[in-house]
C-alpha cells in the first residue's frame, strides 16, 4: 500500500501533535519536517523518527515526494507560508487563524481554488464524535427547529500579570487574542453543529489585564529552576482577555457566547447549550464524552459517546465501544482520517462534501473576528457581509 | 412568647409558600389570609389552619391584630395593594416585582420611607446557604479582585406554542415577562454576591413564539381529564421568551447573561460564574448545595453546604450538618427568618443593614428592566440612571 | 379546624428538627416538650415557641392533652421511653434504633399491636421524591426483574483518633455503631425501594480507629475558643467504624453495601444501584434532587425530581415545580404529612399501609443488625431469620 | 534512528488497537502480523499498512527481524502463544487474562525469567494519568495511611439473554468470566494505585441469566439487516455474570468491590474510592479525566488530569496541557511508551523497575481468580496463597 507523504512545517507544541496523529491512521506518512534551522530540525527528525529535516521550510515546498503540508508555524508566519504551500502546488492543512485579516484569508481561498489543492483548518473541535452526532440530530430536526444558541470558551492561561506569551504582541499573534484564539473555535464548532452561519454580531470586549509584566532578558532562568529575582518589565496590552458577543445567524436564531483567558479553573472550557423547540443539548469540551439533552416531558439524557447509540452517520467518529472514552488526541486523528481519505478518494472541496473545515471556514473565520473587533469599536451591530461573498 | 402577628393576601401557589416558611422560624404567626371571595378564602383558610379569612384584602388591612403583610398577589396587584399595605402602616413583604413600572417602585419607596414600615421583595435566591457563604468570600476578597460574571437563568415551562398562561398578557404580568420575571432574580442575586449594581445595560431579546395557542372557553376540561378536541385561539404575543443582556458594573466589571423560558429540560436554571484576578466560582440553581471554586495552580474545589466549612456569617444559613442538603424551601425559610428577626429585634431599614431585599432593591430591579427594554428598542448601550438618585 | 396535639420527648438536635416539620404540615401543633430539667426544658420551649415545658417526660406522658408522643432521646433510652409512651396509650414516632436489641424492638411491635397505637420509626430516607419515584418505577417493573442492590453509606464525621462522641461507648450507643446508625438506614430503604426483605447476610466490620482520645475533663474549652492545651485520655473502641455486608434478599436478588463513618470528604453519602433486567437506576443522597436511570438502547437519564415528571404515587411527596429542590428537611415534611395525615384518617397501622416506617420495619431493623454482628463473629453467612416470625 | 521492530498475533478488535498504539510512539514500529488464514491476514495487512502477513503464527514467530510479539489472541489461546512466543527467545506482550489457570500462569512467569525476555500484561487501567497521579499521592501518604477500598466494575453488554458470545463457553473463556474479566483489572489497578496486594478474599458470585440464547446457524442474517426470524438454542450458562467480592490486604487495609456484565447504562464503568486516614479520592473510569479527592476539613477537591498540577512522577503521562482530555487510547499509548522504552533502554524486568504489570503481575490475577473461585464454592475466606511465594 502507497502511503500519502506529508510535510510539517513548525516543531513546536502542535506540529509534533500533527505528526502523531497521521501515524495513528495508517494510510498518511511523514517524511520530511522543517524548522528554524538545520542542527535543531535534525535533531527533533531523529527524536520523532522522522527520515528528512528542513532547517528552511521552502526547501520542504522543493521535496518532490511531499504531497500535503501542515502549517503548524505561529500565527503571522500562517498567511505567507500557507500561499507558498499553495503555490508549490501541494495540499495544505493550516493551523488557525488561517491568516492575519479577512484580505488575507480571501486572497488565499481564491488561490487555492485556482491551483486546485485540497486546503484545510486546523478547526479540531467539530471532530469529536459526541459534536458530530449533535449535528446530525440537529440536521434531522430531533430537537425541533433550533431557537437559541449560548455558551463559552473560558481559560485561565493568562490570568495572572505575569503570564506573558508571544501571541500577547498584536504583530505577532494578531489584533485580537481571545476571539481570534479561542471565539473562532466557538464560531466555528457551533456554525457546524447547527448548519447555520452567523450573519451579525455585537461585541463587548476588555482587557482585564492592561498593563502585563513581561520578565526581562535580564533575570535568567538556570535549567528549569524557579528564578530567584526575575526582573518584569511592565508591557502595555492592547487585545483582548475577555470578549461577550451577542450574535444573530442567518435565518434570525439567535445566540451569545463568552471568551475569556482570565478564568481561573477553566482550562479548556468550550462549551455551548442549544435550545431548539422540542428538545435542547449542552456539550463542554472539558467532559467531551458527554451530550446533556433537555426535555420538557421526559428526564433530560446523558449521552456517553458511544457507537451502537450513534446515527449512522457519527458512528465512524468513534473507534472504540462505550466506556472506552476518546478525547482530544483522537478528534485530532480524525481530522487526519477525513482530510486525508478525501485526497486518497481524489475528490475536490469545491465540489465534494469537506468532512473538515476548509480556507472557505478559514476566511469565515477572519471575517466573523474583524466584525467582532468594528462592533466593539463602533459600539453598534456589525453585518458579516463578507459571508454573502464567499457563499455564493 | 409573644409571636409577630401577620397576613397574607393572595391564595394562589406562593401565598401559601409563605405561610409554611413562617410557620418553620417559630415566632410569627400567619393569623388571618385574604383571598378572592369569602367563602373560597374561608375554605383555604381551614384547610391550611389559618384562623381568620378576609374576601377582600381590604379587610384584612384593616385588622388590628395583623402586623405584617405580605402581598402574594399578581404582578399587577403589587403597586395598589403594597401601596394600601404602607399606608396603613404595616410592614410589608411583596412579592416580585415590586410594581409595573420603575415610577411605581420610585413611589412606593418614598412612601415605605416615609412610613417607617420594614420593607421587603422576595428575592430568595440571596437566601441560599451557598450563595451567603460566596458573598462572604468575595466581600473577603477571597477570589481577588472580581473581574467578570456571567451566567443564565433558563426554563422551559413556555416551551410550546400551546404553553398559556397570565403573565403572557402585558396588562397583567406587564411589559417584560423573561427579563423582569427571572432576569431580575439573576440580577439581584448577582449584585448581592459581588456587592457591586449595574450602571449600564445592552439587551437583545426576541419573542421565540410569536403566536401563542390560548385554549378557548369552548373546550372545556371536565374533572381533570385531558380534553380531547380542545379549541385554540391564537394569541400574537409581544412579551419576549428570551433576552441575552451585555452589563457594566459600578467599577468596571464586565458581564452578560441570558434567559429564556423555551429552553427544553432546564426547568429553574439560575446559574452563574464569577472570575476573579485569583479564583472563580460557580453556581447552579439546581444544584443548589454546590459551589464549584476554580484555581489555576490546584485542583479545583465542590464546597458542599456544610456550616463547618462556611464562613461565620454564613453558617447561621444553614441548619443542617453537611450532606443534609437544604433547598428551595429553605431559603424562603432564612427569608422569613432574616426578615421577621429585624421586624423582631426592632431595626429600622433605613440605619440598619438589612439582611433581605428591600423596596431599593425591589426599585433598582425596576429600572435595570426599563434599561434592558431601551436598550433592545434602541440597540445601543443603555445607563440604569435612576440606580444613582436612589442611591445617594 | 382542630390540630393534632403532640408532645416531644428530647430537645438535642433532632428534637426541633421534628418540631418544625410538624409545624409545616399545618394540622398538628406541638403543645408540649420534655428535656432533662425543668429550668433548661422551660428555656427551651421559649426559644422554640412552644406553650409547656416538662422536665420530666413522665409528666409529659401524663399530659391528656397530648395525643402523639415522639422519642427523640438517645439510643439507650429509645427501648424504656418508647415502651411507657405505648402503655399510655398514645401514638408514638420513635427516632431509630427502635430498641438495644431485637428482643426489646419484639417487645415494643407486640405492645403497639396490643394497645392499638400508631406506630412509626423515623427512617426518614424512605420520604425523598425521588426515592418514592423510583420505589414506584419498580413496583411497575419498569427496570424489569431487579437482579442486584449495590451501594454505600459513608460519611467522615469519626475520620479522626480525636474524634469522640457518646454513639462510642456501646452501654449508651449500642453494640454496633456505624451497621446500626447508618446502615440501618441504607438496609430500610433499599428495601423499600425493590419491595423485598433481606434475608441472609455475611459482613465483614473493623474497628479503623481502635483507641480513640477523648478529651478530659481538665482540658477545659472556654466560650468556644478552640483549646490550647486540651488533655486526652486513650480509649479503647469496641464498636465498629466500617463494615461491607453481603446480602441476599428473599427471592434471590444479590446486593452488597459497605458503611464507613471513616471516609474523608462524604458527609452522609448513602446511595445504590438498582439493576433490574431491563433498566437501572441510581441514587445518591447528597444530591437527593437526582435520579440516574441506565440504560442499555439509549442514552441514560438523569430524572430532577419534577412533579410533571413523576408517577401519580409519587407527586405527592414534591411541593414544589422541577427546579426549586427540595432537600433533607423536606423529606422529614413528607414523614410528617404521612405520619399524621393516618392518625387524622383514623387508620391501623396493622390493616391500612403505612407510608411510613413503623415498628414493624424498626424491628426488622434490629434483626438485620443482629445477623450482620453474629456473621462478621463466627465469619459465615447467617440468617436474618426472625423477619420470618414477623412478617407472618 | 533504528525502531524496535513488532509483531502482532490475532487481528481481532484489539490487535489493531494495539497496532495504532504502537505507531504513536514514533520509535517502534509493525513490521508483521498473523491472523487465521493467510488471504484473509494479508487483506488485513494491507488495510492496516503492515508490510508482512502470516496466515499462522507460527510464522512470525521464526520472523527473525520481530523483536517483540504482541499476543492478541482470545483466552484460551494466551498461554499455549505466550510460551511459544518466549520460547521463541522473543519480548512478549500478552493480553490478560495470562493463561487459564494458576499453573499456567507460574510455569510462563518461570519460563520468561529463565529466557531473559521482557515480559509485560495488558493491564492498561494502570496507565491513564489521573491513576498514576494517584498512585504518587498514595506513595507519598498525601492521603495519610490508607484504610478502606472499595469500588466496582460494571457493564451491561451482557444484559439481555439474547446477548451472547465466546467469552461464554468456559472452554475458550475460562470458567471465571466476569471475574477473570474484568473483576482482574479492578484488582491490577486498585493494587498498583495503593501499592500492597489482595492477600483474602470472600467472594458471592451470581448467574443473573443462567440460561441464555444463542442465535442458530439456520437463522441467517443478511447484509447487516436485522434478522427477522432468528432462531434461537437455549444454552445453559455457568460462568459468572456477577461478583461482589470482599477483599483484605497485605496490611490489614479492607476492602470491597462488586463486578457485573448485566448493569444497564454502566458502559465500561471501573471505580474506586481509597479512604485514607487525611483524605479520600476517588476515580471512574467512565470520567477517567477527573479525580475526585475527599477532605474532612475543607471543600473536596476535582482534579482534572493537568500535567502543571500533577507530581513529576505521574507528569509524562499526560502529553497535552489541562482541558485537552486524553483517553482510553492514550492509556494504551502510554503503556507502549513505557514498554518499549524498557526494551529500548535494555532494562530487566527483573531488577529494574517495570512501568507496566508483567508476567508476575498476570499470575497474581490467576491467583485472586482462583481464590474468588473457591471462596464462592466453600463460603469461607480464602487465602491468595500464591502470592508470598512469588513475591519471594
Amino acid at each position: 500500500m502507497k502511503k500519502i507523504k506529508v510535510g510539517v512545517i513548525g516543531t513546536g507544541f502542535i506540529g509534533p501533535t500533527h505528526i502523531e496523529a497521521i501515524r495513528r491512521i495508517g494510510f498518511a506518512e511523514v517524511v520530511a519536517i522543517a524548522g528554524n534551522g538545520q542542527e535543531s530540525t535534525e535533531r527533533k527528525a531523529a527524536e520523532l523518527g522522522i527520515p528528512r529535516a528542513y532547517g528552511d521550510y521552502r526547501d520542504l515546498l522543493k521535496d518532490d515526494e511531499v504531497e500535503v503540508v501542515h502549517n503548524c508555524t505561529p500565527n503571522h508566519l500562517h498567511f505567507p507560508i500557507n500561499k507558498e504551500i499553495v503555490l508549490a502546488g501541494k495540499h495544505v492543512l493550516s493551523e488557525k487563524p488561517l491568516a492575519m485579516s479577512s484580505e488575507e484569508s480571501a486572497e488565499l481561498l481564491a488561490l487555492a481554488k485556482e491551483h486546485k489543492v485540497v486546503h484545510g483548518v486546523c478547526f479540531n473541535y467539530r471532530q469529536f464524535p459526541i459534536v458530530k452526532q449533535l449535528a446530525s440530530m440537529i440536521k434531522k430536526e430531533q430537537l425541533g427547529k433550533v431557537n437559541l444558541v449560548h455558551g463559552s470558551y473560558l481559560q485561565d492561561w493568562m490570568l495572572y500579570e505575569t503570564d506573558y506569551n508571544w501571541r500577547l504582541a498584536p504583530e505577532v499573534g494578531g489584533k485580537s487574542r481571545t476571539v481570534a484564539d479561542i471565539g473562532s473555535h466557538w464560531c466555528d464548532t457551533v456554525q457546524y453543529v447547527i448548519g447555520k452561519k452567523i450573519v451579525e454580531v455585537f461585541a463587548d470586549l476588555a482587557t482585564v489585564i492592561p498593563v502585563r509584566k513581561k520578565p526581562s532578558s535580564t533575570g535568567e532562568t538556570f535549567g528549569g529552576q524557579s528564578p530567584v529575582d526575575t526582573a518584569y518589565e511592565d508591557i502595555p496590552i492592547n487585545t483582548e482577555d475577555y470578549a461577550s458577543v451577542l450574535v444573530h445567524f442567518e435565518d434570525g436564531t439567535r445566540g451569545v457566547f463568552t471568551v475569556s483567558q482570565v478564568s481561573a479553573g477553566r482550562k479548556n472550557r468550550l462549551s455551548f447549550e442549544v435550545n431548539g423547540s422540542q428538545q435542547s443539548a449542552q456539550w463542554n469540551q472539558e467532559e467531551p464524552e458527554k451530550l446533556w439533552i433537555g426535555h420538557r416531558d421526559k428526564p433530560n439524557e446523558i449521552l456517553m459517546a458511544d457507537p451502537s447509540l450513534f446515527a449512522d452517520e457519527a458512528k465512524s467518529a468513534i473507534h472504540h465501544p462505550g466506556g472506552h472514552n476518546e478525547g482530544w488526541p483522537d478528534a485530532m486523528k480524525n481530522m487526519m482520517i477525513n482530510f486525508y481519505s478525501f485526497i486518497r478518494d481524489g475528490k475536490d472541496p469545491h465540489s465534494d462534501e469537506t468532512p473538515f473545515a476548509t480556507f472557505e471556514d478559514g476566511h469565515i473565520s477572519m471575517c466573523i473576528t474583524d466584525a467582532i473587533l468594528r462592533s466593539h469599536e463602533q459600539q453598534k451591530w456589525i453585518s458579516v457581509e463578507s459571508i454573502k461573498e464567499v457563499i455564493l
